[in-house]
């Protein structure tokens, strides 16, 4: 997969796609990551993730991260930062997200407020905050062109962002602020792109396809295993022509 | 332009394109709507539209409406629900937006809320509580179809609110947090589209150009007086497949 040990930052990795992301990061990647920044709400209920530091305490770093929450966003950039020193931020992956589930006329201004905060704004704060370490991993490379071996930013999103797919999934998936919130990190993430492709930075985005976990439910059409393994190989093979696209878990474009 | 008098509800309308809407829909549309319920935060600085209710006493009905606040809308469908009796709601344009011209960098989380909770939420909770009316207006017209005559929501959104477009775009206009914002009503509407229609209920989403007025700027390529006049043409000629679409001021698709 990834071609380089970099330096890995994912966010929501208590359990679902990010705790596989980690687990598939420093069991199957070869090389792993030489350091993998593995952010989470609630460090101390994370037992999966705390036994897998365990196997590899010099390359996993437990750093606690609510994406809700903009102050515990800063003070995880300035302890990342501390472990970094010098040298920079390969590979952030904003994973973490909400899911509420409510149609348009059961949904409250908070239930949009609330997944917003988290799925759009979160990932925005992330990126505003850990950018100096980017350009730190950007500047290291010497290289041109754009990878995720250099130094990007990858945003989850998801199938049911795209407005064209959702005449036929939202019977299934109403999901009204989820979908909104996401559609909403698509824009983030194409402005993102923009700007930080100045800084010789890839940003993109990823739809994990229909997965079984906690937020997908048990119906899902593909394992975490499945899916984890798909994104990091895509991750793997990303260039400057995927700033700012879409693609599933098999590399191919969802329609915005 | 529409075949019929009807009843019509525009927010924001203290100015700008709402404004424009309100005049044109008065003194040129033939007939003229039977009651259109002007929406504004401030009615009593709106002094261009209390000068045009002078004029049309019968017609306008100035109501105070802050897309920005949940009890003003619900107050607002109070009032306009005492007005209108048994009679329904043909058309409501939610117009009003707010838009902050932040790049990703410069933009904080309350820059973000601040659009989100008026571009998108607050069309949200239009729908919501005015959805009664609507309803009532589908079911009196008797007839098969959709049209904005019969029963409609029609959400003004922005070519800024497009994936597709914003690379060429971006640089011109950064305004980050609206196009998220837009990017996020758009959701929003293709999953109201799905939902109205089971009622009857016409949703789309209109493109107004880019208009020299207080939000668009002196160099915008067409005035207030042209966009309109594109738009209610476009609006009284659409039916059920322009459900969940997004159109330009001369009927053509915006692109997602």
């Amino acid at each position: 997969m990834f071609s380089k040990a970099i330096s890995v930052l994912i966010t929501g990795v208590n359990r679902g796609l990010g705790l596989e992301m980690v687990r598939q990061m420093v069991e199957i990647q070869k090389p792993p990551p030489r350091l993998l920044f593995a952010c989470c709400r609630d460090p101390d209920g994370a037992t999966h993730l705390q036994a897998l530091k365990k196997e590899h305490p010099d390359i996993i770093k437990i750093i606690h991260l609510d994406a809700a929450d903009p102050t515990s966003i800063k003070q995880a950039a300035a302890q990342v930062g501390s472990i970094l020193g010098t040298s920079g931020l390969n590979l952030i992956i904003n994973n973490a997200a909400v899911a509420v589930h409510q149609s348009l006329f059961d949904s409250t201004p908070e239930d949009m407020h609330r997944s917003f905060n988290t799925n759009t704004i979160g990932p925005m704060l992330v990126i505003q905050e850990f950018i100096p370490f980017l350009r730190a991993a950007a500047k290291d490379c010497g290289s041109p062109g754009l990878s995720c071996c250099k130094a990007a930013v990858i945003n989850i999103s998801t199938f049911c962002s795209s407005n064209e797919l959702t005449k036929e999934s939202y019977k299934e998936f109403a999901v009204m602020p989820y979908r909104v919130s996401k559609a909403a990190l698509n824009m983030l993430s194409v402005c993102a792109s923009l700007e930080l492709q100045k800084h010789e930075i890839l940003c993109a985005m990823l739809h994990p396809g229909w997965v079984r976990t906690d937020m997908g439910g048990k119906d899902g059409e593909l394992s975490a295993d499945e899916s984890v393994e798909g994104m990091l190989h895509v991750m793997s093979s990303m260039t400057e022509q995927h700033c700012g696209t879409l693609q599933d878990w098999r590399g191919q474009t969802v329609p915005w």
